[in-house]
């Protein structure tokens, strides 16, 4: 006789695509995946002349769930224990912040024919940089007015936040604000879908997305206050009311599946569909995140997410890209930190560089591991893309020392890798710094499935374990743990942790720290530190902050000299 | 009725080869050129395990002379003003320091049977660097005890020079050094050859080498005094009296060519040959040096060439690689400075970065003559190769600052590439702040002809017009030139200078700077000299300068931890 099982689906909504996971709650096992692209603008992603400008069809959420969740129903039928009237809730995760303009209905403004392409009237996906000058001068308007908002930022509110966006639509297309009657986060807009909600002012919000980019928190009850707001701008005080004065955590149901909605997946309607989150908090739940374990989200960039100890109360961390109460674990402050450019530091060097393609990335790496620490005499800073986590600066940039005429291709790229992980070490002497001890490191993503050498450089570079994920969609188990939560109405942070328990894996291989390589990283970690130091602090004298500043500065100069 | 002309035979014993020219002594033209290569080891080099050493084979000069000067007669002869009757001298450059140990009568130890397959007996080629730690006890000795003699050459006697290559000599090869009655430079071994001088202790010294590679200066009374060669060792002590105790400027005959090597060469028994020099010193006076003029040689490195005013005494420059009497013009002094790597970065970069040929240099060059000055946001330090000039630092390694993840390979192509015309702009300004005017540029060497944009981007950052010298042999040129002063006896400045008005040319097209590219790269040489001071100058407290050689120390200590 075989026991009952309980299933729980899991939506990921991601740049380019949506993956759906059936997790068996009783075994914890991945029963199915599937993954549908997004059919508008390139790879999902829709397009201007203008190179920071990225926004997404709203339309292409719909058209996706209606093919991957009948086909991951479908792959997990092949499992004859599985039948889709066992799937018990529903969990989300998305990109974010990725904020788009609704109507009084709940209906993406998109919908509505006189703003169907109209870019301003999609979602403004959370890699568009439009917004830089709005996030520049919210930034200095609460560092005047209320410093408490920037100390849960490290400092600064950045351009692909909700509030940057919705006042650079203000500023640029002033007829979509106003028709907006609210706007909500990809994350809440898919729950709020398949729950049928049909009035703006019911959208219930998850508390991660709300916390880490709409500065949601309640040590100053809720959002900015509307007096704040209105000094960005009058409309954006007004908006306030129409926005959200509370969150739910994501083991918590926003509502129930709609018939619609159910017929159209092939689910049973009613069953509860969770709060969402953004994409790496979940990621992070399904890595197995609890307390002291920090789970390391590592692709084109890395996304580094901890929880405080249960019940224990932080300090707000200075240089961490968020500090939000629930926004991972419920009843547990989230924290989460980055790196701006990791694969892509590397993608850079292969492709841009050495013009090179995916084989280049197997033989520098597979020349590289066979070379010694510090042997080559290079170092590096990762800064590329700027320094999300500590230095919270945008406008850093890449530098390489100590080459002669003898540096090789491989080395250089091991020293782009090693770069990339003494900036790792960085954000954990912060986090320890502050209280916040960590005992295992758990890693995802796409690096650290696919590049052993990486993980070998960082188990020796932060001198502890170095453990992987076993599974590949982490993001989508994690929504699927929290929709097996609020499936069972079984909440709160034990629920979860048992849910977790069960459906957390690691690989088996560990990449366990070396002595000696550790010994020689040491040394040449404290030379990074002195360059990180110079070029991304500012200093008196002689320090060497201003340069990167003032090659910019020159750059936009020549450009202007030169049109 | 056609004009008497008179001939003078220039010989330029390069690395790889022997190039002879013959010149017009009255039109200034240049009748004809040879090359013959030297047959011994890797293209005329003798090498070993050791990476460091380089050394020569001195039958490869008698050899290539018994080929390369009837071959350009041969030539010569296709003027039908020419005969053979009317070379009047002979000039001789040589590359240095590139001493050789000679017996009593003034043959190479090397031709003798017990010597020939001995490394430590062959030509110790100015390339050969296996004396650096010989090179450094002179270095801290005459900090100690003679500080004068290094204000003559930036502070350090280098590991390429005469005596650290002597006293390696008694170190490695007791039997070799105690076999030489004498050591003689290449450039003076091949005058005492050719004046069939059997007897070493009268071979004559040219003022080039001596003042540059020797320390003899008239100052101090001509070589170092006894006392101190006898700190370095009681051997070298010794030694000093089989060395010598004056010199003779180029323009000065050492003697007369000899009945058997007129008889082999094909010209005139008795004509004058000239004393030897140094190859960049006699390619300053090929391309035209006189006073305010700069002569640059730009190859795989630079070496930077100027005289002091006529008459007029100079300071010593700290940073020069040398200040030399009569070193390039007689009666007046010359100026050596340089950079180590020029040419060998964009190598680098193109070989080892790239992976490409000598094709990419030309795709690189062109696409990178498509960019502005500062347009990249890149800047970088050209001190691969260490520091020559005026840092005189040999373990500075390279930088490079700026790089995002769109920076392309051509940008970094043009940033190494004004990294070296910033650091030629850090030498003349040195040059101009001890009072040496420099009026004109004037460049010469392969980089110079081949590379347009390397002279456009010169221009524009040294805010002058870039003048190239119009002789494809620079080097043979100067050295005909002295040839035919002292064939004609027509020694001093002014007789050379005349030489040089009629037979030095420049090319027709001058790049000259321009305005706005100007502004830009005065801003960019600012930043570039704030790197330039915090990782090449020891500072306090915050200095980098620490970092490049700490390392270097890293490298040694992973070296020896992983062996």
């Amino acid at each position: 006789m075989s026991k009952i099982n309980e299933y729980s689906l899991g939506l990921d909504f991601g740049t380019n695509s949506v993956r759906a996971l059936v997790l068996n709650l009783r075994t914890g096992e991945e029963t199915a995946s599937a993954e549908a692209f997004y059919p508008s603008g390139e790879a999902g992603v829709l397009t201007s002349g203008n190179p920071h400008l990225a926004r997404q069809n709203p339309d292409d959420y719909r058209k996706c769930l209606l093919t991957v969740v009948p086909s991951v129903l479908d792959k997990a039928r092949e499992d004859h224990h599985f039948c889709p009237e066992a799937v018990i809730g529903i969990g989300v995760d998305a990109t974010g912040s990725s904020p788009l303009p609704v109507d009084k209905c709940a209906a993406p403004l998109a919908f509505q024919k006189r703003f169907a392409d109209n870019l301003d009237a999609q979602v403004w996906l959370w890699k568009d940089h439009t917004s830089s000058e709005e996030a520049e001068i919210i930034t200095r308007l609460a560092q005047k007015l209320r410093p408490q908002y920037l100390d849960k930022y490290g400092g600064s509110y950045s351009s692909e936040w909700f509030f940057s966006k919705i006042w650079r639509c203000l500023n640029v297309n002033p007829d979509v604000f106003q028709a907006a009657w609210t706007w909500v986060e990809l994350a809440d807009y898919i729950p709020a879908l398949l729950t049928g909600c049909d009035d703006a002012s019911q959208i219930k919000r998850g508390a991660c997305a709300a916390g880490h980019k709409a500065m949601f928190n309640k040590e100053w009850g809720g959002l900015p206050d509307r007096s704040f707001l209105t000094r960005i701008h009058p409309e954006i005080g007004k908006l306030r009311d129409r926005l959200f004065d509370s969150v739910l955590t994501s083991d918590r149901p926003v509502g129930f599946l709609s018939p619609e909605w159910a017929e159209k997946l092939g689910v049973r309607p009613g069953i509860p569909v969770a709060a969402g989150a953004l994409d790496a908090h979940l990621g992070a739940v399904g890595s197995g995140i609890g307390k002291g374990v920090l789970v390391k989200i590592i692709g084109t960039s890395t996304c580094d997410i901890l929880v405080s100890p249960r019940g224990k109360k932080i300090r707000d961390i200075p240089g961490m890209s968020g500090i939000a109460d629930g926004s991972v674990l419920p009843g547990i402050t989230g924290i989460e930190a980055g790196q701006s450019a990791v694969g892509d530091i590397f993608n850079w060097f292969v492709s841009q560089v050495c013009r090179g393609d995916e084989s280049l990335h197997e033989e520098l790496s597979k020349k590289a591991s066979n070379l010694h620490p510090g042997e080559s005499g290079l170092l590096a800073l990762d800064w590329n893309n700027g320094n999300r986590s500590v230095l919270v600066d945008y406008r850093l940039t890449g530098l390489l020392v100590g080459q002669t005429l003898h540096t090789g291709r491989e080395e250089i790229y091991r020293a782009l890798i090693e770069a990339t992980a003494f900036g790792a070490r960085i954000i954990i002497e912060r986090m320890e710094d502050f209280g916040v001890k960590i005992d295992r490191i758990i890693n995802c993503g796409g690096i650290a499935e696919k590049n052993p050498l990486v993980m070998r450089i960082y188990a020796d570079v932060l001198e502890r374990p170095m453990e992987i994920s076993a599974s590949l969609q982490t993001c989508a188990l994690g929504a699927a743990i929290m929709g097996g939560a609020a499936g069972r109405g079984e909440t709160g942070t034990t629920a979860v942790r048992s849910l977790q328990d069960i459906a957390c894996r690691q690989k088996t291989q560990i990449f366990s720290p070396k002595k000696k390589e550790g010994r020689i990283y040491d040394d040449l970690y404290m030379l990074y530190r002195r360059l990180h130091d110079a070029f991304g602090r500012r200093g008196r004298g002689k320090s060497l902050f201003p340069v990167m500043k003032e090659l910019l500065k020159v750059k936009k100069k020549s450009v202007e000299l030169f049109s």
